[in-house]
């Protein structure tokens, strides 16, 4: 029996971890559920899975959830995240925060010897060598949840890593994938939150569509797969059916399939080295797909990702920069703040007035991110 | 340094296997090879491998090769293949050989505990209890050389196997996929010979145009990877760049990729677990490529496939049968004597008529081996 400490239960990926646990109650139970404001969402999981922790973040919640819930321990914060991160009952933490915030329970738990089952992309972009540094250090093992990484880490398997050659990440182009640079002018949120594939988040929904997601995921590749960046491809490939491939120096290419579901790479990742069964899952069915379609990456017209490559190779705070003013650029526009095409015109400018500093500890990380983001903001003025 | 006895060096495989082999000096040397009629091939690759025994299969030929090479042992028939293949200082045994005539040195490496590449299909369907048992005995590693069952292989790199839902092979469909049963009737020899993607022998380009090669892989499988028949299906798949897949019991489907080069599953298997560069063979290039198309395999259209899996299923000296019933029938077809559809009438008659034996001995089958081939010819009469 695995016990987990779930940050992020009421997003997307939270929701689907709960239903894998759901679906094995022999294998895994909840130790913590971390949420921040959706109560109504949190109250019926809490209720359902009696975790022996709550974290939230903010008092008025507190209060209520433990008028609610009076046996159950209510914690706040990043605090409260670390402390239900690193209890000694708790095997694995999945996080699946939303952004940077997620960073210090990470590096926690790291610390605490738990198995990372890593949702939360922004950590590792930035800062990917505090957290593969502490994992090295602490022999703990790092799974990727995102489907990309994870198609990436099962076609590792039983690999030797310097027998690498390149990986090849799959993008399906997301929400504008057929639109010209000239019809992006004209973009809305909520075309923005349509995405051909996949049923995400509003944040990384709107990174699918302007292509920072794939750029943040390679930037977290190249931490999880210590692979250089001249060696991490991407490719379109509409149907998200390749879920991401590596090759190996004698030419062959090992790639993991499946259909688009979340809950495939969420229950490998609570269940490596062993799977279990998810009949729930539709089965992929390449008969009736019939065709998949491959194409060229196009930088120019998807810029975000050529930022994540310049940012990701020039390394250090580099790339803290490129999240944080991602982060506030998405923020904005999902506020009407600013259009589509703005995001990567802030993301650029922060990136520009940047000085990198080589290997930023967590202090001078925070620091770097909250800069960023008060700079994006300035530019609107 | 692997020491490696090649058996059928003069073949396709055979002459691919030497090409790897050249490529990795300070990995693999011949131990031996052995070869049917084609000396002319044969000499300058003696010459140039310098192996301590070469095996023939005719007096005449072994005259000519101790008189060119006086320095080294030459050795006659299923004997001296097996002497080669079980020889003290061999590593390896590559078994290229076509047909059931591999069988024994197969059966003897294995008791000589000698790791074996298998690319004679042909050994496991008419004989794959004999082979597993003495493998399983004798705890020897049997590598497919195949480029199906070394795509399934390397998907199952790490799995546990009571993990595996399903086996999927490809089938590129052979030269006639885009011919109907009624256009079948009037073709060649020569338009059996022309593989859209794979250049092969003669035999089993016939037998992938009949789709019968599909059907000797599905029985394949099934001994190779102990999978029931259910779980093995087979797609059409016209570019052969997916070489087969696994699907796991949480949806997830590794799959192998590559240009279609069978220096890779070659090399694989010398190599194994390890992997060496094949920079020789061209990288996979999925946006050149762009598209991938899937069909459901029609066993109507196809119906040595058909057969196949009815023998399969069926199982003990059925699957004989089949192998020897096809051998003659294809061996017909290449001499002109019957036409293409013939051929799998000529093994629906086989198959027909013989009385199951459960688990024959090595010498039931090669005593039904013969009779099928004769019977076969009897009913051209």
């Amino acid at each position: 029996m695995k016990q987990i400490t779930l940050l992020g239960a009421t997003g997307s990926i939270g929701i689907q971890t709960l239903e894998v646990i759901r679906l094995h109650p022999d294998h895994f139970s909840v130790y913590a559920l971390a949420f921040g404001k959706n109560i109504e969402k949190a109250l019926p999981l809490i209720k359902e899975f009696s975790p022996k922790i709550v974290v939230v973040q903010d008092k008025t919640i507190k209060k209520q959830v433990e008028s609610e819930f009076p046996d159950i321990q209510v914690l706040l914060g990043t605090e409260g995240m670390i402390a239900a991160s690193t209890a000694a009952d708790v095997d694995v933490l999945v996080n699946a925060v939303m952004g940077s915030v997620g960073l210090p329970a990470t590096l926690a738990a790291i610390e605490a010897q738990k198995v990372i089952a890593i949702a939360n992309k922004e950590t590792l972009v930035t800062a990917g060598h505090l957290v593969m540094e502490a994992a090295y250090r602490y022999n703990v093992d790092l799974l990727p949840v995102d489907s990309e990484h994870s198609a990436i880490f099962q076609s590792l398997n039983g690999e030797k890593p310097d027998t690498i050659e390149r990986l090849v990440l799959t993008a399906s182009g997301g929400s504008f994938r057929d639109k010209t640079r000239e019809e992006l002018k004209g973009v809305t949120v909520e075309d923005a939150l349509n995405h051909p594939n996949w049923s995400m988040g509003a944040k990384i929904t709107v990174d699918s569509a302007s292509m920072m997601n794939k750029g943040l995921e390679v930037i977290e590749a190249h931490w999880l797969f210590h692979i250089p960046y001249e060696q991490i491809d991407v490719i379109l490939h509409r149907e998200s059916v390749i879920h991401s491939m590596v090759e190996y120096k004698d030419r062959s290419v090992i790639a993991q399939l499946g259909t688009p579901d979340m809950k495939v790479p969420i229950q490998y990742a609570l269940t490596y080295p062993d799977r279990l069964d998810l009949s729930m899952t539709k089965r992929l069915n390449l008969e009736e797909i019939a065709t998949l379609h491959f194409q060229p990456m196009d930088y120019e017209r998807f810029r975000c990702l050529k930022l994540a490559y310049q940012a990701g190779k020039e390394g250090g705070s580099m790339t803290t920069v490129l999240n944080a003013a991602n982060e506030q650029a998405v923020e904005l526009f999902l506020n009407g703040k600013i259009s589509f095409l703005d995001i990567e015109t802030l993301i650029e400018q922060a990136l520009e007035s940047h000085q990198t500093i080589a290997k930023p500890d967590l202090e001078t990380i925070i620091a770097i991110d909250q800069e960023t983001r008060s700079q994006v903001c300035s530019y609107l003025k």
